[in-house]
């Protein structure tokens, strides 16, 4: 089911404004802070990244993340609507500039059944290292990836140690007990799923969650396996920081004990 | 100059909601976030801190927090409009509950003043361990509270070694050339100022930023000095922990760049 009403604003403080079915999305003035720390929290997650899958993610920005990681040898983006990435590409310059890396492929597709596909694959090497989920809600054509059967594909569609990370469309403000539920169902599908937040005023309540999972039991996905150094981390990014990678993991002391 | 207008409202989602001059200042949903961490990373980064003084804070919650302390030994809070008092005691009674505690004294009058009063004190003894600002926007009566001048007063009213914390009425996503420019005034007052930031969805953006400063150079205040047991931790507070106190610390790239 494809998005039914993609529109684009340019605002006075907030730079261009993508909004789908009524909510909003991404406004340029904030969208790094999500587009990093889901991006950059799994892939410093893993030792060595090769291939990364983007569910959803039309708008490019999580694409122009990967691409940071030149261990990266091949990112494919899947969207469910082709005027998303249409309207990313000319309206959104600065978050879809990777649609056109040599190391991108984009496909127009659902990604459940994308999911699907790779993880019938019995040969690990076509699977997929890191997978970021980047949907819009849980309402409407995102439904789905937000139940217990997603999480398996994504597990199936993972390589030996993958890491997901996957926004949750909550956070600890809103819907706690809904944000318990899915934590819940995630793990009885991953051995670690860990919730972290990101700060973006544009979002109800001023943050967004996010899960990240590893199929690894022992990886603590709190602290950056890899890191870049100091001066190159400074240079290509304006919210994650390692620092932050750790820091984006701490929680209130009631959410904290609502997620034990 | 007191206050024009004070409202109290009974919200739909948030609990009863107290406007000042038109701009709300807490809500009982969230509240906690704002007053556990304005209270505790300050009197937590003091080692033994006996005598506080809140500035502002007529709606109690900072004393609720500041009796958390068992070795306080007197809090005396000193609010500008006798109004604020009364309306929290009526209708913000789990904020106000401290106002009758034996180690509590409350005075209505100019906060500005009485640190005038005490910065000439020469008897250390009667100067404070720590100072807490929890005044209104800095716009009207509270304008004075962000000046170089008050910091310089902070300074001389608080004991050898004290430590003050201010919140600053911004994050870093509003004004963060604001926040550089009043951390370079307190800088030139305090050795050490550090800015930490706590997330109220009530407020625009969804979190207030806040200073810590101390007098003492060698200080790290991003590291709690004292800590509870993480039983007691965990009863008596609902968002402050002590891995909360490291992380509020902990800023996005870019603001952490623009604050070195």
């Amino acid at each position: 089911m494809p998005i039914h009403a993609v529109l684009v604003f340019e605002s006075t403080n907030h730079g261009n404004i993508l909004v789908l079915d009524g909510v909003i999305q991404v406004a340029e003035r904030d969208e790094f802070a999500y587009q990093e720390m889901l991006t950059h929290l799994a892939l410093n997650s893993h030792p060595n990244p090769k291939r990364v899958l983007v569910v959803g993610g039309g708008d490019g920005g999580v694409l122009r993340e990967i691409v940071k990681h030149e261990c990266v040898e091949e990112a494919i983006l899947v969207e469910i609507d082709d005027v998303v990435l249409d309207v990313a590409s000319k309206y959104l310059p600065n978050m879809s500039s990777a649609f056109k890396h040599p190391k991108v492929t984009v496909n127009v597709g659902d990604g459940f059944k994308y999911l699907e596909d790779i993880s019938k694959e019995t040969d690990d090497s076509k699977k997929f290292d890191v997978i970021i989920t980047d949907s819009s809600d849980p309402e409407g054509p995102a439904q789905q990836l937000f139940q217990q059967s997603f999480y398996k594909l994504l597990y199936n569609a993972l390589s030996e140690n993958g890491i997901a990370s996957c926004q949750v469309s909550e956070n600890e403000w809103l819907n706690l007990d809904l944000i318990r539920d899915l934590k819940t169902s995630c793990k009885l599908v991953f051995p670690v799923v860990e919730y972290s937040y990101t700060c973006v005023p544009t979002y109800t309540s001023g943050q967004l969650g996010l899960f990240v999972c590893s199929k690894d039991p022992n990886l603590d996905v709190k602290k950056p396996l890899r890191v870049w150094d100091e001066e190159t981390e400074e240079s290509i990014n304006k919210y994650y920081n390692k620092e932050m990678h750790e820091a984006s993991f701490v929680l209130p002391t009631w959410a904290r004990d609502k997620l034990k």
